[in-house]
């Protein structure tokens, strides 16, 4: 089976259906598609027009005059099949079925019909009932969603459409790059372990998001999510968690969402992040992608409010990770300029009377102490300082301790002010968040990671050591 | 033991320490207390001012020309036995200390000293090692946190100092608003309990938030609270959940966060909501401040988005809240203008194709319809509507279905557009969050509430109906 490499670094793509309403699917993916900036050739498909948005239209795929490597097809249902026939002929590579009207509102037959007409020409298919894809690397958004999206590392794979497109703004607002985001609606051919495959070797790729409704073939996925795991993290938010929610997923995508347990444990088996919720998943993405792992579980909680060290304890403890004393050397260095009645246990409180360049001093000591394996960063925002200075000497600690070198998360607590502090803070890829909880768990993840990529080394060890073993056993006989 | 109505309704406010420097903590009490608008008289206390910020400063509180309500004390720590002795003979009724450098940092001696003069003389004290108070119903911000707090139902009593002061700036960009804000500090004489009396009866209190480390009297505290909870919610943070969070506040706080298992009978005991985090917490206190109660549990689910809508159900069913099939009027009401495929079961999909008046009409419908007792709308943000459009339609939804009759929680998910959708449903007071999860979990809060104040009255009754028989018992023999 060919791989995806045409569909993410493709010359040419075609966009059936395209359109000069700008009210229509087929304007906006277009015009997404031309000012996202993809270097490539761009073919408008549309019968009735000469020029879309400055380009030449041509009234079919075929006619176009040379083979397209990806199809955008967004026309009605009905008449998707003959665009595929008509595609493939032309001898294009890809298709990404925009169009809706399938097996999601129990056209099971038209959906077999264009999937039949597709694997007749060899054309892979995306879809159908889908908002498209980004690939940024190769300057493609070929969705109806939001245009801006950031380069960045991470792949964000969704089964739910007008979620998946919700949250591609998410992102934007969040400052989180994205290597890729891939709409799969129906999954008629292409699904989740195919575009997993593709994001293991993936060098704009370290993580990778799934929006997972379910998937058909759990051992595939089990086999090609293990494998990803072991270089880079996948953290998936399954939809239909709970018994209640199965059912509320059964009656919006028509098919069963699965059994849970299954979920669970296969998610366990590849070493899976599962979170609960969207801001779980995206505050995990945020410390995954812009950090390095750590060494050991030594975290070290700097603060200038008890209550914040307290909360981010309390969630480090929730995720099974407790916190030890600091070494000795951080706390001598810290001692040499907070007052004598700060605590320097862990949490190391600053106390309330901390100044911006305290924060430099002691984020700066622990990016360099070698007992230190990584670091949640509280701050309150008090009369002392503004939320943003403080997130400059963080910003500068970090440059002049050569960049992160270990994890750390930091958490700008208060109002408006902090909300910008948070955001320089996104600019410089420090990960941070506006609660001490929140801190605490992003950082508690990238640990864990850790931790599932080691079991996962084993268990596949232990796999291949069994196999061996039978195959010997075989051959004594 | 007196009340504490002259705390909140003073005619007068000393602040001792006031100062010119506007770096100082006594110049900016004095300022926010001038600036929030308290219409009593003020009083700047300093030896070596005539006058600070345009007002007539006095060498001593005694020399002030009548007896004042409040005396703010800002000066450093060994001061402050002899300020409470020349306010007590001033006949001053409360002493707000912000001074810190007591029980906190082992000056146990000096902190009794304090409260001993104080009783000497009738004072009562709050703190020391406060930020100080807030009352918006008398214009009162005495406070060196943020100044423009909203006036609204919030009760927030904090024992932390730092992390208390930023989450005054929280409910500012929150847009939630308050009644009070009360920094407890060292507790060495008011405390939870006399706080939570006062707040029983206040009208213009409509639920309590408590940040805490610990409280001293457990009996007394389970006491006041379950007779609060019949009224009002109660949210409590407890600062040290866990093992290791109490360890973390025990090396902050020099006491001990107590046994772990003692605050989670006593929160069940008195109905009180537990909150993990801040974050739970103030989107508990939103949907709880700004919303009716329940009559049932008949919770309806409505979205664009059919992955929105499971992950909202998952929510619920992780509270112990189950989705029931919609009522059939609902249903008929919807089917009249949804597509066909559209699946009305609960979540009720409104599809992605879903303009800006579906929502008015599913919104005024399910707030009309008897057979609902609450609702959370979910919004995707797609290329078909503007989130700031979506938001004014639930809002003209409300409106002209009367008023918020049932309680509401909203969800906008996507970027800059939807934040600015939560922003305009938060001036209307309808709750609103940036995921389908924590707008699910605030309205199943809303739904505990009314259980937990349920379980609360049947308690006390039994207690009541034990005594009596107790009481018979003993008369018979």
């Amino acid at each position: 089976m060919a791989g995806l490499e045409k569909l993410f670094y493709p010359s040419s793509i075609a966009v059936v259906g395209a359109s000069k309403n700008p009210q229509k699917i087929g304007h906006i993916i277009l015009k997404n598609l031309k000012e996202y900036g993809f270097k490539g050739r761009i073919y408008p498909v549309n019968p009735n027009a000469d020029e879309i948005l400055g380009l030449k239209a041509y009234p079919s795929v075929s006619a176009i005059p040379e083979p397209v490597d990806v199809v955008v097809v967004s026309v009605p249902a009905p008449k998707v099949p003959e665009v595929i026939e008509d595609a493939g002929k032309a001898g294009a590579k890809f298709a990404v079925i925009i169009a809706s009207g399938f097996r999601e509102v129990g056209n099971v037959e038209l959906e077999k019909k264009v999937v039949e007409t597709a694997r007749k020409y060899g054309i892979r298919v995306l879809g159908p009932n889908v908002f498209g894809y980004v690939y940024t690397p190769s300057r493609i958004n070929a969705t109806f969603g939001p245009r801006d999206v950031i380069p960045g590392g991470v792949a964000f794979i969704t089964q739910s459409g007008a979620l998946g497109i919700a949250l591609m703004g998410t992102t934007i607002m969040e400052g989180i790059g994205v290597s890729a985001i891939i709409s799969l609606g129906n999954k008629a051919d292409l699904d989740d372990a195919d575009f997993l495959e593709f994001f293991e070797k993936d060098p704009n790729t370290n993580i990778v998001l799934i929006y997972m409704e379910g998937v058909s073939d759990g051992r595939k996925f089990v086999e090609v999510a293990s494998r990803v795991t072991l270089k880079k993290p996948i953290v998936v938010i399954k939809s239909g968690r709970t018994e209640a929610g199965a059912r509320a997923a059964a009656s919006h995508t028509g098919s069963l969402a699965g059994n849970i347990a299954f979920y669970e444990a296969a998610f366990k088996q590849s070493g899976i992040l599962f979170a609960k919720s969207i801001e779980e998943a995206f505050d995990w993405v945020k410390a995954l992608t812009w950090n390095p792992l750590p060494d050991g579980d030594r975290i070290v909680i700097i603060t200038n409010g008890g209550g914040a060290g307290v909360q981010a304890s309390d969630t480090l403890a929730d995720n099974g990770f407790l916190l030890q004393k600091p070494p000795q050397s951080l706390v001598d260095e810290i001692r040499k300029f907070v007052p004598p009645f700060a605590s320097l246990n862990n949490p190391i409180d600053l106390t309330g009377m901390a100044p911006t360049e305290w924060y430099y001093k002691a984020v700066y000591a622990a990016l360099n102490d070698p007992g230190v394996d990584s670091i949640v960063v509280l701050y309150c925002h008090t009369a002392m300082t503004h939320p943003v200075e403080v997130a400059e000497a963080i910003i500068n600690a970090v440059k002049d301790a050569g960049g992160l070198k270990k994890p750390m998360t930091v958490a700008l607590i208060g109002g408006i002010e902090a909300y910008e502090g948070i955001k320089k803070l996104t600019e410089a890829k420090i990960p941070a968040y506006p609660t001490p909880e929140r801190a605490a768990a992003a950082i508690a993840t990238v640990h864990r990671y850790v931790k599932y990529r080691e079991y996962v080394k084993k268990r596949l060890s232990y796999l291949e050591e069994e196999k061996r073993l039978k195959r010997s056993l075989f051959v004594q006989h």
